[in-house]
């Protein structure tokens, strides 16, 4: 297993998960779904003592080392590395918030596509993730627990013969499953339906956040669908929940409302989005804000056919790849809120300029 | 002399007054100025029979057509053409609002170049102006002395020995003479001084109105600033006082101002100027007044060297071109002004697209 990737060259690429391609992507960005482990011998996390963190991290990394087909991983010592490594992390989806600013022993297993992700430490012992393009939340099952099944060889759990998997969260127990779908769904938004979808949601059992998380921001119209309890419902039930129910009838929504957007007035929708891109590839500094609202109506205009020479893939890049963490790590050193806003300017018209269509000069 | 242009012909070409050269070309958009003139054997316009302005009119033409090196002249016969065509001649700076909307016989000569136009039958039976680019009332006043001179050696003026030409209205009697000089000042604007600069010049006897006279609105940060009145003064000291002392003290107030703006923040202007050129290079649809308000910035930027492959006399250009009855003389047919707004972006679209430089693709 190696060690510590390189979070400058890193910042560079992407995530197979922001590639825009797989079922429904024009709608749905992600498909996630996590596991929460916790090992057998060690109290949970919040019983633990320090020393007991120290051998929780050391056990699971021994364990991970000896895995099939796991030569390629890295393990990442979130302790050991800075206020801004750990940042970007969290932006690109791979850790959590959570575990970005807890303390102690704690780490992340992490494959170079961005496809899987082992947290050590979090709120459980383990929380294993796997991220997909598009709608492909069986695919995601099928790798999420053939990688459970070749940990739970060598790492014995924490299991209940009747309640199941154990885990710090009463929520969890059962399968320590968390089913997350990343939408993107600007019409909703610009058609004010969007609070009336996600009443109808809660009451089914199903939450949803913001790009990052629990409490973050509705930002970029992204929303991450996702079931709320794990007790007493078989993964199966779960991903048919999330995955053939909730989110197949979001996206029918979505998709009428653009259709609506459409039909009431298309020069409208096309001039929004065309001034979006505009301004995108003209501002000389901008806020991760104003990046969001205007790079979400471009993604639209892209998907509807509105912007025909930019890709869905280089649009998905970009919403991540704006944020602070990550424009300061390409940049090479931290900059001030103001001179990101420099920067982040400048690295979107790196990326769309030359996208705007040729006119006649005159 | 020539008679009727041809007003499609007309609309894809322009001025020599707005080529955005000349003396202080940055600040002075045009020189500009008018003779008010009256026929001996004539009543003032208002107590005109419409017999008499027919014979005036006649009289007129036929005076013109006999002038030294007026050959070029076309004479447009007011009443005669379409209210588009007329509202093509206003915003062209040509004609008056006043005759443009008035009754009976009327009409105005102009030269192929656009520096010359007489109006005949407008508040007074003549209004001979000329109108230059940049700041130069000087050649503008030989220019229009000359042809003068010219026309009172073949038509008889109404003169006075004491009072000097008289005219219809009395601020105009003496000289008859206006000087007017068009001032672009968004510097001014933008820091909120242009009512103060205004208010000082009130208590000179200059007046300050809009791109489009008496009562239009200030659009485009444009301002047109003339003398008040004209009796009891010399052309030389009325061209003195515009030319020499008001205008040159605003031009310095406007560069202070804009000095301002870079100190205070280039990037913020920058940053302004350039998504003004975003917006203008991407809008599917915009109306007149976002147009001249965002070409307001970008002739601003180019003239700060902020914009480097626009040239000026392409923003001076677009405020006129991009005007209702252009856009529909250019389209070949009268449009509804949502289609304006269509035409109006593509029209902008073709003449800047190419201009936002060449980013890297990727």
């Amino acid at each position: 297993m190696k060690h510590q990737p390189d979070f400058a060259k890193l910042a560079q690429s992407s995530g197979e998960w922001l590639r825009g391609t797989g079922p429904e992507s024009d709608i749905v960005v992600s498909s996630r779904i996590r596991l929460a482990r916790n090992l057998a011998d060690f109290p949970f996390i919040r019983r633990c003592s320090d020393e007991d963190r120290v051998s929780i991290e050391r056990t699971v990394r021994a364990r991970m080392e000896t895995l099939d087909g796991w030569d390629d991983i890295r393990y990442v010592d979130i302790e050991d590395i800075s206020e801004i490594d750990r940042q970007f992390l969290v932006e690109r989806q791979l850790i959590s918030r959570e575990i970005a600013d807890a303390e102690g022993s704690r780490g992340v297993a992490l494959d170079p596509a961005e496809r899987y992700s082992v947290m050590v430490n979090e709120e459980d012992h383990l929380r294993i993730q796997v991220m997909n393009s598009g709608l492909d939340l069986h695919a995601a099952w099928k790798q999420i627990d053939a990688l459970d099944d070749k940990l739970e060889g060598e790492i014995l759990y924490a299991y209940h013969s009747r309640y199941g998997y154990l885990t710090a969260c009463p929520t969890n127990v059962g399968t320590g499953l968390r089913v997350s779908v990343m939408l993107h769904l600007p019409a909703l938004v610009i058609t004010g339906q969007i609070e009336k979808v996600f009443r109808s949601m809660q009451r089914i059992n199903v939450t949803v956040r913001g790009l990052y998380g629990e409490g973050s921001q509705y930002t970029g119209d992204f929303y991450q669908v996702s079931n709320q309890v794990t007790l007493g419902h078989s993964e199966e039930s779960l991903l048919s929940l999330v995955g053939d129910e909730v989110v197949p009838r979001i996206i029918e929504y979505e998709r009428k409302a653009r259709s609506f957007l459409i039909d009431q007035g298309e020069q409208d929708l096309n001039d929004e989005v065309s001034r979006a891109l505009g301004i995108l590839s003209t501002a000389k500094k901008i806020s991760s804000e104003e990046t969001m609202h205007y790079l979400s109506k471009v993604r639209m205009g892209v998907n509807l056919g509105l912007i025909e020479n930019v890709q869905v893939g280089t649009i998905n890049k970009l919403f991540i790849h704006t944020q602070p963490a990550h424009l300061q790590k390409l940049h090479g050193r931290l900059l001030s809120s103001s001179d990101r806003n420099i920067q982040r300017a400048s690295y979107l018209q790196g990326h769309l300029n030359g996208k705007l269509g040729d006119g006649e000069l005159n």
